[in-house]
């Protein structure tokens, strides 16, 4: 995908910069670590330190030293999980901030007009997060709302958007087939630049969620690209990469990476465990990020100690882990042996967490 | 100064990284900052990760990604400050770790062993820092003991003291002039590589302080360094420098950093001040670090949000202001216009004060 901000190759794997920072990382050692594109959280962003203020000081691009692609969420999912008193109708949401209570709502055309403000290169239409479980009927009643909202906010996108801006829409269906093709077909005939699909890692578990990736994505077209957000695992991203999604975006790198764990090409490790405390082996001998250079001993000293070098550390390591593993998903699509690359990783990491559990 | 490390500049801040970090900061940033040494602490690395491990990881340098020179202090301040249940006699102190509650006993011997088992390029005496306010027969009494202490410090370090590593002595005596001088006249005789003055900024005011550097500084040898321990804000040091003060550490910068405060050349800044919301001024204009270009609104941001990047940006931004300083400072000096340079530089910082009170 090429835009005026830049390329970004795919599969991709999108870093999560929720309040206009990846958490404990400089902006550079994102690029650094190669990420060709981050996503940032209009939800957060509206409430703090709101859209109109971030426009007004030149855009989110420049507000956090990020000059590389954007993609923003519309900031339904978080206002479903985050925000409090939240009310949904055929408008949209009202709902309470979560972090003063301030009375806000967010409407199709609201969601677009903001995630303009902040200058966001990929938009999401405005959906409604089925929860799961939902009965057929529920998730019917909530992806035909989606739909009419997608609807607004493409509307609303073609007053608003600028040139080399990207709307995405967002597949709803729950975890039935027929209603993931149905909201899949509905889409396209709408027309976007791309298409996601929400709705998942919601609690379906893995064969679940992968059997609805496969459903969709066998409708999406060809020449779009495919989004499948907030996914995911290493072993989640390759066995959805083979079935032709080329966007992700998950909290995971980062969040681990606060929470003392370490994703590496020889598998997934817990820096608090003490068999690491005299451990002068780097973090990940196989990856050519400069955190990653670190030995063990020391990233468990500073963990234990409660550091914040180590949540800077394990968060570099981990977003750049990441990166590492999508540029060489993208070498083995390219040499036609992606089935067994993803077979290797995959087995490496299933035989480290049988040796560490 | 020069040694097998490389070469120290003088006047000469050393950023304090206690836990064999400076905190919340990456290594090499600490060196692009301009630091040529940082300080780390004796206490806290014995009690974890232990001295016997670091030693058995290679030292303390490789430890912690820093190749520069490292001074160490003896860990007596820290056994005072933060131990429980400590006891001081002759023999040294027994004390509880103040993490696991742990029975531990530091001599001056053992100082100088663990000091030594680091790798520590510049190590400091056992001295018992003098509590503030003390009469003068206290004040005797415990610089009695320090020296006492201090000759065994020398003896020790004539045996486990490697090649290039120096030892410094530590002059107490509270606010009493002639108690610093004797202090001070007592350990030139038993002979050290560089001197400090201990027991400073502990509640005696700044006036007091300078006092005493006066004083002392004023009997210690010309062509030894002079280490004025703990000290302090940037009119501190200016002052301090003025009494030919080579060398000074303090936590001040990282420690303001991780609480929202920013030095700058214009003066300090808190930047969780809401004036700073909409301000798309850079953090700091005037200086050449990476992180003063980040503008005060986005900081403002971060603070507020809690994110470590606004720790770890200021923290950067701090450390190289202080080291901006001293460089400033050697090249005034150099120049023949410190005095100048000093008062133009504390002016600012004092109208910056009456601007933001």
């Amino acid at each position: 995908m090429a835009g005026p901000r830049g390329t970004v190759r795919t599969p991709a794997f999108m870093p999560v910069g929720t309040g206009a920072t990846v958490k404990a990382m400089f902006p550079e050692d994102v690029a650094a670590a190669g990420a060709d594109i981050i996503l940032a959280n209009t939800y957060h962003l509206m409430l703090r330190p709101g859209a109109e203020r971030i426009a007004k000081l030149g855009g989110l691009h420049r507000f956090m030293h990020w000059d590389k692609p954007i993609l923003t969420d519309s900031g339904g999912y978080q206002v479903m999980s985050l925000a409090k008193l939240r009310r949904i109708d055929e408008e949209g949401v009202t709902f309470q901030s979560h972090i003063d209570g301030a009375a806000l709502s967010l409407s199709p055309e609201r969601a677009i007009e903001v995630q303009c403000l902040l200058g966001a290169d990929i938009q999401m239409v405005l959906d409604e997060c089925t929860p799961f479980p939902a009965t057929r009927e529920e998730a019917k009643t909530s992806l035909d709302l989606s739909l009419r909202w997608a609807r607004r906010s493409k509307t609303a996108f073609c007053s608003y958007g600028g040139p080399g801006q990207a709307l995405f829409g967002i597949v709803q269906g729950s975890v039935f087939p027929d209603l993931r093709e149905e909201s899949a077909r509905a889409l396209i005939e709408t027309g976007f630049d791309g298409y996601a699909i929400g709705g998942l890692a919601v609690g379906e578990g893995q064969a679940g969620m992968l059997d609805m990736v496969e459903v969709t994505a066998a409708v999406l077209p060809q020449d779009r690209p495919r989004y499948l957000m907030g996914v995911g695992t290493p072993e989640d991203l390759l066995l959805s990469i083979a079935h032709g999604i080329d966007m992700f975006d998950c909290v995971m790198p980062t969040r681990s990476g606060r929470h003392c764990q370490a994703f590496t090409w020889g598998g997934k490790l817990n820096l608090r465990n003490a068999r690491y405390a005299d451990d002068s082996t780097p973090l990940d001998p196989e990856s050519s990020c400069p955190a990653a250079q670190y030995e063990r001993a020391y990233l468990h000293h500073l963990v234990k100690s409660g550091e914040t070098l180590g949540a800077m550390l394990l968060s570099y390591a981990n977003v750049q882990f990441y990166q590492e593993l999508m540029a060489q998903a993208r070498e083995a699509i390219e040499q036609g042996c992606f089935v067994n690359f993803s077979e290797t990783v995959r087995r490496r990491y299933a035989d480290a967490n049988k040796d560490a559990g």
